[in-house]
């Protein structure tokens, strides 16, 4: 049985607000349960210096975890002087999947930094990020568009993250983080709204798995995500 | 005339809200108007080597700011490689402001580290942070003595803190961004409970001072602090 | 047509040379067409500070480019400072993929670990690093055995991975550089000498792409990964 | 009693020798007691990034302290990798107070460097650092004078600082490092030649502090730095 | 007796394999006995910002040793976040006796990098990569002119390096690792093809030395580097 | 015709001042012309991991230049966060030139650390350095002898070094910096009291030098280091 009476199948308590940071051009604190990310979205009219007068823009994405979101404390990742391994593979992660459904060149030559910082962790933190960076990124799109600094809408489609992964055999939906860690796999899958894939990440922890216990997992992705994206619109409406 | 018909010796609405954290020994979140910052005390059963075997323990703080807390976006000091002078200016005044009112013997040889995160930033940020850090140090503490930790109670008495300034000639109490980046100087005054001094800072923005302007800012900066060492206090109770 | 005529499911030329580093306890440089590795493995009789006195070992690895090692030459890590969230993100992938099929306990209190230098890339250098790492992590387990180090073997099955994508709509195995340049999807597989997998990883680059397609190119890597493990098997004989 | 039989109101036997380096615009080594700072100014002719094109210059300065400038060493900073919080804390107050009297308009796009190099260090280096860089700087700005490069002159009054502390309860001026070590709290005052105040600040070491004796700090540093000025007088006229 | 019954004057195998990296413009993998330097040079067509617009062009070295390249494993530089000294001194060395040899005028605005990196490590890396870098440089020379981006032939002349040493009081050259080891004193010596000296290294280990044994020494080095010259120029016409 | 008049065989005006530092336990401040190096010697009474229980000990140098050292002033090494190549080929070459003249068996399990600090830059400052930072050794262990921690003199003779190089075809002794910027090759010599090669290092710059001038060079050197180890013999005597 799970935390709290939860299904194989059901999500944690999800909350998505909006408009949280007074200076952001979009901002969304994104709650999976415990897990909390505050993302934000901060437009510049300057692209990098290897996209300079292409006529197209960028988003990118930054992730950090505030030193007692978890647990134990950990190190401030500034006065260690530098990003571990597993901060740099998260924000590579966010950026790729929010530019997945970004028409680059409707941004035109600008830049949309979503920033992720992660007040409390319990699971998940970097599907949550993904959740509500979209948000973030679509409010500052709006925004964009309100100003009238877009010609087009550059957002081609929704998207959302869930992990999930296999626990004493059984697949489950959105792990906490007691569960993630006596997991034999963990997954994260990042779907459109659509339900297209953009990005598949299977990993055996502590068994290796089959590929019917890999489509058990997406069948669960795709049922978590279908209810993520709908409580996306809510919260960019509810604006 | 201040923003929202402030008079020059009126705080902000401030709040000081605690167990913001749940895995945190003590959490605070300190708002003061515009200004958020969130505080968590972290308990670790070790001291740094240079106390080892002494009997006493220690209370540090560290500071960060999130990138977009600003109006302008700022680049993130983990991605940078170093912390900047100002961040690690202010978390040194923290962790002296607090180790100020905590007797270390009585704290035994644990360590106290205060984290103090600026998730928005409206002028006064380091002020909050001390305000609020002593909430979570005090909560932190109330912990330790009821899993029986501590054989006396470690803090000798409060301390809050607030910044003010010289606007156009007219001292005022905690600036927000706009007034102080246009004060002719500005000011942050540490206070214990009792009306004693921790800390005095005064600088020289855009004109020297007179001795009669310094106790002027002093003035306002005990009418603050005493303001706040109350509602430090309803904080601590109202748990 | 792909380049020197390869069918969509076909390999490039792969060889897996064994002791070509006269002091390692185990070294294999992997060639997968143009693409060169040199895998070597390192014992080491102290293990990370974390598993002292647990009776168990750990296997990492550490990945690395030489500047040239690219059609344009990129900057020497070492010079810059430091290594690129790429570098972290694989040579992560590498040391999981490698204890995925390590039975730690049955290793003792030693460490290995797998040193992949990229020579020259043409495309799919991570999966060529776990190919040639396992043969290495195998030799230098043959070495420990040899000189009466190990109670059990420690290896429990093989492990080989490919790189796939989708180039026009079609799946293709072990994409060069070209043609992963332009893919729709790139994809990297780890699988077990028995079939099962140990790590997916689908990314969108130009297009998301379907479950049919994820299958399609699973299905590619399957094949791949059982050529790749015969050539293991008969590189390790070869000796 | 003091070291040397001075009184709680004395200044240590101060010297301020100019021209002590060849290259430098301005130089001054600085001596109080057995504290010995070198300073020097050097002129460059490009302001940073954010001040280009503006017509106002910068006066900025750097502090560093020889390994074996104390009585136990400290690890060289360039070696460890960066400068710790002390040394920035210490450069940016330094800059801070020369600035307050430099008109940067009237400096014109002219960057002003103070280098602060702590030859050996008993107490109170970073107003000698100041005291002498003041002395530094005019005597640059005086170099821009004779060679034409300056309309008007750029600094508006002279500058001094000096450390004070409660020592057993006793408020005494310009403490040595053990005097500063045993003190129950310690302060540094900068003034200006007009009787100013610049910069404050004062910290709890041992003991809070009360008003009445924040203000028996500020008198004594009120008198060393009259004396101050008048040395830094008579080292320039010296000249 | 040294190993494998060579006489005190005598190099070890010595190969110098040219075209083994399909990117570079020039590349030459150098093999003295056990060492092994792989050298790669690329041609930039942007020179050093201090040399922009002045009509001459740049050749700098960087040098690396693999991890495993020596008996025991050495961290990686690039995970410890800096070069070492050591190798720093190397990668300068190589820089200046190839520019020694080269006609930075008659290179036009172009920067020529050699990367030397050891892939088996058994002493004289350096040396290695003096002789194996000037080959790679002729090589990418060579390429430039064939496309005619070169109006005259930059390199004056040839370059080589080789190390000796006194070992038991006898000089020897080329030593290998062991021998180095054990040695009173190291030598290096860089010449050029028509005799003339370019760089003296030489350095007492154990022992201080004399005169006439620097001079037993230098003629040792000018028997190998006229060896070596040899060598390189049947490299360079061999492709 | 040099500057000043000075012969091709003549060193500047050179002066040796001991106990500059009053907590080192050995000090000198090494003049030669214009070139001001600051040596300490500070005695530790433990030494570097690897020697632990050797019962031997260890001496080392670190080299350092002040930012206006030079005509032109240069970033601080702290603030750019690493030292540069050419400082930690000095700091090394200090280090092994006054080991050569260590019995490190005699010393103890004690470490002599030398900083070398350049004030005053003009050629020649690692010279300086070694020729200076002989007499703070010697100082220091001359400290240790009196307080009876040394059961015998360590030191196995003196050290003393010189620059000097071709200019104009003409070899000449103790290079100025104009000298030095316009020499065809430059060379260091380390040689010891009794006439013997400690460290030869000649390098060509504009041009490549024959055997018969790098004797030329070594003799002028013997020359120099001859009055320098006398100037030694009556500094550590006059004190």
């Amino acid at each position: 049985m799970r935390a709290a009476g939860r299904r194989p199948d059901e999500l944690r308590p999800v909350s998505l607000d909006v408009d949280v940071n007074r200076y952001a051009e979009g901002s969304c604190l994104a709650r999976f349960g415990h897990t909390h990310v505050l993302c934000t979205a901060s437009v510049e009219d300057r692209v990098p210096g290897w996209l300079k007068g292409g006529g197209q823009g960028w988003v990118t994405a930054e992730y950090g975890m505030l030193p007692r979101a978890t647990d134990q404390r950990t190190d401030r990742e500034a006065s260690r002087g530098r990003q571990t391994g597993r901060t740099q593979e998260i924000q590579r992660l966010v950026g790729r999947s929010l530019r997945a459904v970004t028409d680059l060149k409707a941004l035109g030559e600008l830049q949309i930094r979503i920033d992720c910082d992660v007040l409390q962790a319990d699971g998940g933190t970097r599907t949550a990020a993904i959740t509500g960076g979209y948000v973030a990124l679509a409010m500052a799109c709006r925004h964009l568009q309100e100003i009238k600094a877009l010609a087009t809408w550059p957002l081609t489609t929704g998207v959302a993250a869930i992990s999930c992964g296999l626990v004493g055999g059984e697949p489950r939906l959105d792990l906490d983080y007691e569960e993630d860690s006596g997991a034999e796999a963990d997954a994260n899958f990042v779907l459109t709204g659509d339900g297209n894939l953009v990005e598949v990440q299977v990993t055996a922890e502590r068994a290796t798995f089959s590929e019917a216990q890999l489509l058990a997992l997406l069948a669960l992705a795709r049922k978590g995500t279908t209810d993520l994206a709908a409580l996306q619109q809510q919260a960019l409406k509810r604006r």
